[in-house]
């Protein structure tokens, strides 16, 4: 794979001067426009030590305007990176739509080194390439755009280079690591061709750039961007076709998985008041013990308007120690937010180690209000089904404890309480007209409720749908729930 | 201070009830209209261990709307939090304008906690909390709220209740620092008394609220809260006075600081060539040093228009390797940015250990293009010197070298460049009818400049004034004195 970046290719200094102001413009130019067009680019910078990647990123630097170009650079991880699933450093630093990201060392540095010091089994490289290309894809699919550059250096010319820095006074020091690898160089190559190989994809192709002469490796970079960012702007993708004209709403089938629902069971108060107390006494202790053993908790509450949804929750974070949870309630992004993929802002708020987060609503907003009211096309919604089933699975992968509650009511018990809440004084605000334009939408809703627990109940995230027309046993069912999970989790 | 806390008050079952839904209701008006108001508000909930600061807590979640609250637990530091000076992680959690912080645990905790425990001297409790007087003066200046509980409990209650909770099934366990801290209860009282004596501020005055009745302590934070937040709602504060008619430019003096830099120095281009290989190449290995000690560089840029800032920071960054550095550039502030202090936005960037930020502009906009421009009234930029003078001292207390440079040009000069940069294409996109603009208030920026430097030139953090027409002479300052700065502290 990278015998065709060892050809010796050169460029003299005069194409280089008379190249390099267009390049300069163009640059510039395009730069503008995804401003106007609102694209996220992200510029992948990896290779091999010594192909000078630095150079390359100071370069960008000059050639772009620097106000919409951020770098990161990856690699001590902190402990709140290390804390949290692998890719959330990743998302943390991702581009708002239309400026640019350099990843100087990216979510290819960790598993290919991984690979080469012998810390991960090839089988194991080869799973992250694959989720790399899931992410890569759920990054592109909304419209961001991805341009990975590998730059490669001959074997003698990596050590000639070693060398002749340790002498000469040139410009910067050689980085520490340039040594370390290259005496690994052989085993370097063989791992990054492999990586190269997997996730050379069609809307994330690599660009593997000869770099042993730098203006050759800097004009190159130039022109594959430019040329990458042009075709960009004048072929814009999927994110931006029309809303479908026709919302998608029910299901064929009528019977949707609501229906076969009990919602009669009832709780008897003082049963309920006993219970409770049994259960957040239980809930109480249990999160401690998560706590000290740096474990994490990850719940989700989604249900109908009215259907009891934070009363759930207080009763759950009454239990809980607030030094050791969070709740997150999912109200309208913030303009940051919206500059981003929509699992952003829950990527954002992932707890550490030893910690909680509570979602009053999450990601599913997607696959629900999203799709009944049209603000998502069809192409969008349906496609989230997978990239939230690849989010969820990361995080229990990380070892993250998941749980999905979906309260449910039946349309008559909702219709009761929109009309108590008229007339409690401190439940006013909880009812606007949004609420009730929601309820004409109840088969819209509940087919696209029966479609998001059939596509996402999985191994790892089960969805569990909870009988809530009696608020009591509702309340009793999450907490058994949630202290049962707690409790397996901790092997008690 | 605690001796009226002492008193046994009580509130019967009956009062709680009839007096509770009323200020349920109250408080989500008052809530919503603070919204309204964008007022951010601050609640510090600390307190003697035992006395049900959770239940408070978990009461003001049930209280209030939960989509405006958040609720932020101070223990443990994260490394990404105490790598950065100690109020990096409190500016971090600073509620947006029309929200409500909670923070459990808070400023005060470390500062009370170091002084019970012997770790810290009383004189440095008292420097400590003169800095926290600082702190909140400088968020109620920009317009927030802030309401601060203390919960006390008598020594023998403590006990009581440490007992009672290890035998009796009640809802949660007792939190294991209870123990702890009950053990050292008249140090405590002490020691907090003094603090809160400290920070009895006007502005943001104590509560102290006798918790030994679970329904006196409720019912006083609720009034305490209803109370204060209607009253800053009646009335409001500086930072919403109208913006001042004549925005105050330059100062009376018509000679300023400025006038005094001699223009006039000039570099060959060999000399500048070897004396910039020279300086890089010693910077490049200097900033591999600081981050092997963990040692932190914040540098901030400011300058005319044109004045080769963007030049200046390439030729610096061009000797680092980009994983040690951040080139922030300060753009318009993002809707989560103007939600917040002015300050937050340089906060959020600051490096970690090891590291460097580079800020392209900073904080000093508030006292050049705001106060020029008459964005901010005159009263918030004059205060802003004493709070960025704060600012940059925090940081320098935590060990970070802080350069600071402007770099100065002559009218004539910027007015060659900002022709220079009409006829070249890869320059055309830096100059624009603001450039302009500003041009035409070139005194008024000069005074602006004039009583920035004599305000902000500290011991702690120097203006360094470059002089600007000739590009090479003042690139070579800039690095000259990087390389100094960062031997120096080298100690090599």
């Amino acid at each position: 794979m990278f015998e065709a970046a060892e050809l010796g290719r050169k460029v003299s200094k005069k194409t280089f001067a008379k190249e390099e102001p267009k390049l300069h413009t163009e640059l510039l130019r395009v730069q503008r426009e995804l401003v106007k067009a609102s694209v996220p680019v992200v510029i992948v910078v990896s290779g091999v030590e010594g192909a000078g990647k630095g150079d390359v990123v100071s370069l960008l630097h000059r050639w772009l305007d620097t106000r919409g170009i951020q770098t990161h650079a990856f690699w001590e991880e902190s402990d709140e990176e290390s804390e949290r699933p692998r890719f959330w450093r990743f998302w943390r630093s991702l581009p708002p739509a239309g400026t640019i990201a350099i990843m100087f060392g990216s979510w290819y540095t960790k598993p290919v080194i991984d690979r080469v010091f012998d810390r991960k089994s090839e089988t194991e490289l080869d799973q992250e390439l694959s989720r790399i290309r899931s992410f890569e894809r759920l990054l592109t699919d909304e419209g961001a755009l991805i341009i990975k550059f590998w730059f490669h250096l001959p074997k003698d010319v990596q050590r000639q280079r070693l060398e002749s820095d340790k002498k000469k006074a040139t410009r910067a020091k050689p980085s520490p690591l340039l040594k370390k690898f290259s005496k690994r160089y052989d085993r370097f190559a063989t791992v990054s061709e492999r990586t190269l190989r997997q996730t050379d994809t069609g809307p994330c192709p690599w660009h593997i750039i000869e770099a042993t002469d730098g203006r050759y490796r800097d004009l190159s970079v130039g022109r594959i961007l430019l040329d990458t960012l042009s075709r960009r702007l004048s072929a814009p993708v999927s994110s931006t076709e029309p809303k479908s004209e026709t919302a998608p709403g029910a299901t064929e089938d009528s019977v949707t998985i609501l229906d076969r629902v009990d919602l009669t069971q009832t709780v008897s108060e003082a049963d309920y008041a006993r219970r409770l107390s049994r259960h957040q006494r239980a809930i109480s202790g249990l999160s401690w013990k998560m706590h000290q053993k740096r474990l994490f908790t990850v719940a989700v509450f989604e249900g109908w308007d009215a259907a009891g949804k934070g009363g759930v929750i207080r009763r759950v974070t009454r239990a809980i120690d607030p030094r050791l949870y969070r709740v997150i309630s999912v109200a309208a992004p913030t303009d940051e937010e919206k500059a981003q993929h929509y699992l952003w802002r829950f990527w954002r708020h992932l707890p550490r180690a030893g910690h909680m987060t509570l979602y009053d609503r999450s990601w599913y907003g997607r696959v629900l209000v999203e799709r009944v009211e049209g603000f998502a096309t069809e192409r969008a919604w349906r496609r989230s089904y997978r990239e939230i089933n690849d989010f969820e699975e990361q995080l229990a992968r990380h070892g993250i404890v998941l749980m999905k509650f979906w309260i449910h009511i039946s349309p008559e018990e909702q219709l009761r309480r929109f009309r108590e809440r008229e007339k409690t004084p401190w439940k006013q605000h909880k009812i606007t007209d949004e609420d009730w334009r929601n309820r004409e939408k109840w088969d819209a809703y509940a087919g696209a409720v029966n479609d998001m627990i059939a596509h996402t109940s999985t191994a790892h995230a089960r969805w569990q749908i909870v009988a809530g027309n009696d608020k009591r046993a509702a309340r009793l069912q999450v907490l058994e729930t949630f202290r049962r999970r707690l409790s397996k989790t901790l092997g008690s």
